[in-house]
């Protein structure tokens, strides 16, 4: 039996969301299998509520801090415990779907109760929005509650927020869970790293949320701004914060595309005490082969969000995207571009967090409904190559040309394998590589020497 | 029938040459079959000389420009029969180890043939030692043999010479053949790049010629030299010559390791008409895990080389490639090292060429015996996992710490497929991977972490 299961994202679907409400998913029913089998042999020892991930029913603090081994990490108790915890709810959530033939009602439902509870977020007490993050944040919850309406607790929540979505929306697909690594930084701050590796769905997918605080010389703080306005600190020192999310995600099969987002914001006092602000981001997509309605349903989402704010946003931002990644020595663009902005700091602090805020809003619908449309696609090991190749130039643009990466591995203390997590599992360099002419390699590097408007 | 096949290197053998005469090399008879097949596809069309590459017989220039295509390249047909001629070489010299049962004698006459030619090589004719060589060189053979005594004209013959000489040994162990690019330079020069990608015995193998000449800024030609000195050109342009040949070997067996060697020249002549000369290079080891037997041969053949002219030369020497090869962010070296040196002009021009020539003659005899040695190693998944990690590494450095790629990817108009055949063909990066205490694996790493003295 050929058991179907929609997913809903978006109740205002333009074509490309419909053909994913119609596309079969059969990965997911396989996936629901996995998790079962996890859930079985772990259900016994975690009477949590479905949903929480790192509290146990009022009792305090429990965090996740090995999620996913993978076959590398070492797995501590604790944790496959709450690994299995999630796994029953996903495993629960899969069961339903299979079980109910009204499942387009079911997936809304599923989609409203999160939703719900963003629309009265901001009012919401900041300990319950925390009990869905991946971990607890990485500043103190009782600091997060008594500067509640500073802009870098509502950004770290949102940084918080956005990335348990986003890992949440992928466990599922997936069926496998997060390894959750927590790190501090001796200088000030920390980060949480969430990897989930060799996946069913996913080769490699990281998402990383850091914030981090300290003091900056001016010229690093010249620096750090693209730009490069001059700060003046106090003995040529300024103090700082930086925070963002950051994520790249690398699929398997050839035909599900990789994405990568981060939103980041940033603080600085001057001398007499006034603060610089301003924030930084975008997400954007790496196909193997092009596939028009996926590029234009993409595009599509991020306009839709920005327009929202101004029209000149998406136009402006797309064009700043293809030109950032841009991986000068190929003469290729690394991806078919989306959204990318830096340094943005008018016409107000609220309304810039308000666009960053539905743009990190826009991750899960910007890509979700792709992975689900291309779950079983099957694929040639001509095309896993051509995938692997493709691979090759996203590590050459992110060793090579990312400033983030470029500034991370030079910087004394950072994390490196935070900051090297975007790299794939696995790529290739063929010499010499040049697709034949009028095939679907051949279209898709047409795309990155010509980069064109999906929307 | 388990024919055992030996091979000699060098009649001084020291213990670790010792054991590899007596490795078995199953994997050569099977090499052998491969190259019969292509040779009696072919060998009809190709009535050429042993030996002999690119000249016909006696007719002027004819020379292999796509010699193995690979899955990826497009094969002309006479380079098809070209790359036949050589086949039929190599199965002739496969077929004449294993039919006679004094192959040592054999395998030593074989040798005993370029080494006769290379020693008499100053005085040989230019043309005659051009007919060895992969491809005709980058400059004219006719200039070439007008300023035959001008030290650009031996450094273009030695680069030559070591790319044939690498070039052959490979292809002799591996059964494949290596496909020849030349290319120019709009600006000036041009390279013969020969790549074998996917052998029996090389995952991809990468020897690259380039001399290029023009006119430098005084401050790209500061630049250009390690010491920075400073230099006056005529005009503020400086005219330069900039020759070597660099190459990267990728195993497929991870017990056999990956090779490095470049040797370069470069010549700028100031506004008074002195010239300015120096030499630069190296050759270093980057195995997958440790064999003391494999990294004492390495080294101590390196050593044997640089004391000839200086007992100085090789500890300076190996501490420089360990300081240089050294990713900073992993606090790790790339490899085990060797040699690596740069700016050397002193005591005099003749005396500096000979030690380049003692090292670039050095690279068959360090690493071909190691090659053999573990031909027919056998090996896990694990094994292989681990060797496609410390490729991720390899890629690391390339990317982000090597001048020379660096220098090639922003300099306008260089070749990008040339500086990028020292990637391999395929790479991995696990998240958090740390290998367990006491494993093979481990000891790897301590030795990247705390580079020792192996002779």
């Amino acid at each position: 039996m050929a058991t179907i299961v929609f997913y809903s994202v978006n109740k205002t679907a333009h074509s490309a969301a419909r053909r994913c409400l119609t596309s079969p998913l059969k990965g997911l029913a396989s996936a629901g299998e996995s998790v079962s089998r996890l859930a079985s042999t772990h259900s016994r020892s975690v009477p949590l509520l479905p949903g929480t991930r790192w509290f146990s029913r009022g009792t305090g603090v429990r965090f996740m801090s090995h999620g996913t081994a993978g076959r590398s990490g070492n797995t501590r108790r604790g944790a496959l415990a709450l690994s299995g915890a999630a796994a029953v709810t996903a495993a629960a959530a899969v069961a339903g779907f299979l079980a109910n033939t009204d499942h387009f009602q079911r997936a809304e439902m599923a989609t409203r109760v999160p939703r719900a509870a963003k629309e009265t977020g901001e009012e919401a007490d900041i300990l319950q929005r925390c009990r869905g993050f991946m971990s607890p944040p990485v500043t103190d919850i009782s600091v997060l509650q008594g500067n509640k309406d500073e802009m870098r607790t509502k950004m770290e929540m949102l940084i918080m927020e956005t990335q348990a979505d986003f890992c949440k929306a992928l466990e599922k697909v997936d069926g496998g869970t997060f390894r959750v690594d927590r790190w501090k930084r001796k200088e000030g701050g920390g980060g949480i790293s969430c990897v989930m590796q060799d996946g069913k769905v996913f080769e490699k997918a990281g998402v990383n949320v850091s914030v981090v605080f300290g003091n900056l010389t001016e010229e690093a703080a010249k620096q750090m701004r693209s730009r490069g306005k001059v700060l003046k600190g106090k003995d040529g020192k300024l103090p700082f914060v930086a925070m963002g999310v950051s994520s790249v995600i690398h699929p398997k099969n050839p035909h599900i595309p990789t994405v990568h987002f981060n939103y980041r914001y940033f603080e600085i006092e001057e001398e007499d005490g006034t603060k610089q602000w301003w924030f930084g981001g975008g997400t954007d997509l790496t196909p193997v082969y092009i596939d028009k309605e996926d590029a234009f349903h993409f595009h599509k989402t991020l306009k839709e969000a920005c327009d929202k704010h101004h029209p000149q946003y998406y136009p402006d931002f797309k064009k700043w995207c293809d030109r950032y990644f841009y991986v000068r020595h190929r003469g290729e663009t690394r991806g078919i571009g989306g959204i990318f902005f830096d340094d943005l700091d008018s016409p107000n602090q609220e309304e810039v967090f308000s666009f960053v805020k539905s743009c990190a809003r826009t991750v899960v619908p910007c890509y979700l409904p792709i992975v689900y449309k291309h779950l079983s696609d099957s694929f040639s090991d001509e095309e896993k190559d051509w995938q692997q190749v493709r691979r090759g130039r996203y590590v050459e643009f992110n060793l090579v040309y990312d400033r983030g990466v470029k500034f991370g591995l030079a910087t004394p203390g950072s994390r490196i394998e935070s900051i090297l997590m975007s790299l794939p599992l696995t790529a290739r360099w063929e010499y010499m590589h040049e697709p034949a002419k009028g095939t679907r390699e051949a279209e898709m590097l047409d795309a990155l020497r010509n980069p064109k408007d999906w929307v």
